[in-house]
């Protein structure tokens, strides 16, 4: 057997009790506002043939896939000789069919591609599942990581985008969590490639004005000359990136810019169609026009978003956007989408940083029963069965080790609520219930004592 | 690219929206349960060391676990020249350092060795994750699949025993499946091996004896013949295997066999100790000592368990038992634990059967919200904001289309009511609200719809 390594690989990490009721908490208020608005469950596998993940995520992301060895005689489909003289990476895909996830996104569009007649339309899914990246471990990266998208298909209707909106708005009020979400247009940044004379450089246009927040103007300015932007196009791109003012003026100053070509009026439409969503449904969200937005995602096709906390340093939470073309890759086409994603791991970093997590949160029980020997802790046993069924947590010490001992343990389990049988209570049928809170203690008669603590907790 | 398998890998499921609410309700019923019974959760990572899981579930475990291909270059670490003639099963561990998790039970002995000081003692945590097995795939089996185990460590009081009892008890109450828990002890299987003369003999004896329910007593004779058990032995074994009649004729007939036995006693207190607190505690569930119960699993070293559906033939759907040692792989002794696990994917598919899945859980959303045009959209839009403002899981159709197609979508997500805003009511401030199920329809007050619809909601 040799040595254990008893460690955990590197990048990934236990969740121990505390942080598990802390994400719970944030899935549950996730999972419950996305029920709110009749998105429903999908679960996906964790591995996916390589054919699958394989060429949709650049050459970087090819690299970072965790690929699994194929079982039996694995060495039977690489050719003969010395395989170092053939180079790893063209053994790999010999040895391994398979791979992990490398997100939800790709698995969802295999899941819709091979659902497509099946499914009603719209399709409206949430997915909250781990996915695995090669990447080199550091803060707040890891090699196993929970996303939590949300998508709908099927309809290009702008009242997607408005419920994708509103969802943001409701999780973070749950949550506590103060943010403002901007938002952009993919048409919008096509528009603007075309509108100074290069087109065919919209992408990597994108990705320079996606680094704005990053590196500042002149950061973008020398990329964009890098990349070979005209001057004049730097100047017209500078100036929309750098525009000021109120989602009004904004949008006026893209009228100005790319009022008369097609893409520039559709992206205009849609933006302000969008806005006017967001005002008749009184949503409170700061929504702000954002022409320096460009996320770096290629497949994006009309509305982006990103959303960040106002109150820490953490970057963006949430982001997401409209695709034309997502399924395409697996054969089928013109099915238009809008989804957007949540960082689990941030959410809970700024969430931890801001003390939002609510007192109590991590208390694994409400009432810790005693065990001060084998007759006492039969009625222990008891009292806790009569609570159980009003919904009380409760545990019963199975030991019946030193009264400080479980004492300890019951602070330490953050139990509300101790309740004592000892040789005096099981003598007179009572039972001392002890506030770990204000250190007070009553006496109850013990056949009462499941329904006294039910109000107790329900008044706290 | 290259053609693109539009499909999952063999053995392993998309859980569409329709699965995943009828799972979610059977997790989230077993969840409630163990927080009642102030159980915590864990999660560990989806891969581990292949130090830390090699060598733990016999040789033919070993072949079953899934192999992470290491990253970058992986041929390294192979010797030069041609691998087959090394071969697969040596040039494995060379090219891969990590695995996914084959159950649950290692990774927690991982995780409780690492982290012993720092635990609260007792620990009870549960922990509901996915595991993979290379098994060849068919009808119920998949290579991934979840487990859901719940364990304490830190104690050997029968009183967790007992415990796990009552969350049997109550985990299948809540889910309406009717179920028999059978249990033993593995002293006394140790002893019987001691008392027949041949305690070298244990392990073989159990798995022989674990298979009485599916090849009957003659074929576990033949078994035990084969394995080299004395004509005596057998005829010993035999007895205790089918004794007959209540627990208490049961134990009488152990108390002949191997009361005289130290191991025997011990068993013997511990099934008579269990059975007390059982009736002390007034569990209703039929708990009953089957001698002939043995359990696989070569860690068990005190009380077994294993609960079958009563209404159905699906096999065991629950079972776990204690042990003794089960960290001193990882180097931490004389820790004992006691858990039970539960077979999802087996009480999924007999609760189907049993049809035991309450109405509507499947449905996604309370009520549709039709889109019968631009401006009518934008009342339903504001009513569906104040509906969910109550907990009523609202869905705004998002595209105008026609009257009967919006029904349709209704009908499949299994709305229980439409809500609708035309041209008149829109003219006179009202909403039309469909009873889905009599198909009666009122007209309500645009403002008070959403609180009307809160009490129907209710009563329903």
């Amino acid at each position: 057997m040799g040595v254990n390594k008893v460690s955990v690989p590197k990048g990934t990490r236990d969740f121990p009790p505390l942080e598990m009721a802390r994400r719970g908490y944030i899935f549950g208020k996730i999972r419950e506002v996305f029920a709110l608005h009749g998105y429903q469950p999908l679960e996906t596998p964790s591995m996916e043939h390589l054919s699958t993940l394989l060429g949709k995520y650049g050459d970087e992301g090819d690299k970072l896939l965790f690929r699994i060895l194929n079982s039996g005689d694995f060495l039977r489909a690489i050719p003969d000789g010395d395989p170092k003289a053939v180079g790893a990476e063209r053994i790999a895909p010999l040895i391994c069919d398979r791979g992990l996830r490398y997100d939800l996104t790709v698995p969802f569009a295999r899941f819709v591609s091979q659902n497509w007649n099946a499914l009603p339309k719209p399709f409206k899914r949430y997915q909250i599942q781990p996915v695995w990246r090669a990447d080199r471990p550091q803060k707040g990266r890891y090699r196993e990581f929970y996303q939590c998208d949300i998508d709908v298909v099927g309809s290009r209707s702008l009242l997607c985008e408005l419920e994708l909106i509103q969802i943001v708005e409701r999780v973070f009020a749950r949550l506590g969590l103060r943010v403002e979400l901007r938002f952009n247009n993919r048409k919008v940044l096509s528009a603007l490639a075309e509108s100074i004379g290069q087109p065919e450089l919209l992408i990597p246009i994108t990705v320079a004005i996606d680094k704005y927040d990053k590196i500042g103007l002149e950061g973008v300015q020398k990329e964009l000359q890098a990349i070979g932007v005209s001057a004049q196009g730097i100047e017209t791109l500078s100036r929309i990136v750098e525009a000021d003012g109120s989602n009004v003026e904004r949008l006026s100053a893209l009228e100005n810019a790319i009022g008369n070509l097609e893409q520039g009026k559709e992206g205009i439409d849609e933006i302000r169609t969008l806005l006017d969503w967001v005002e008749t449904a009184a949503v409170q969200l700061s929504v702000a026009l954002d022409l320096s937005l460009a996320r770096g995602l290629n497949y994006y096709t009309g509305a982006i978003f990103e959303v960040k906390a106002l109150d820490c340093k953490i970057g963006s939470i949430s982001g997401g956007g409209r695709y034309d073309n997502l399924t395409g890759i697996f054969g089928l086409k013109d099915v238009s989408g809008v989804g957007i994603s949540f960082g689990a791991d941030r959410i809970y970093d700024a969430m931890l940083e801001l003390n939002l997590f609510p007192e109590g949160v991590e208390n694994a029980m409400d009432v810790l029963l005693l065990n001060l020997g084998d007759e006492e802790v039969k009625t222990a046993m008891r009292i806790a069965g009569q609570m159980r069924e009003r919904g009380i947590r409760a545990m019963v010490y199975p030991d019946s080790t030193k009264f400080k001992k479980q004492m300890d343990y019951a602070n330490r389990q953050g139990a509300l609520w101790v309740a004592i049988v000892g040789s005096d209570e099981l003598a007179n049928g009572t039972v001392g219930m002890k506030d770990m809170q204000t250190g007070e203690q009553v006496s109850l008669v013990a056949g009462e004592c499941a329904q006294w603590l039910e109000r107790q907790l329900s008044k706290a």
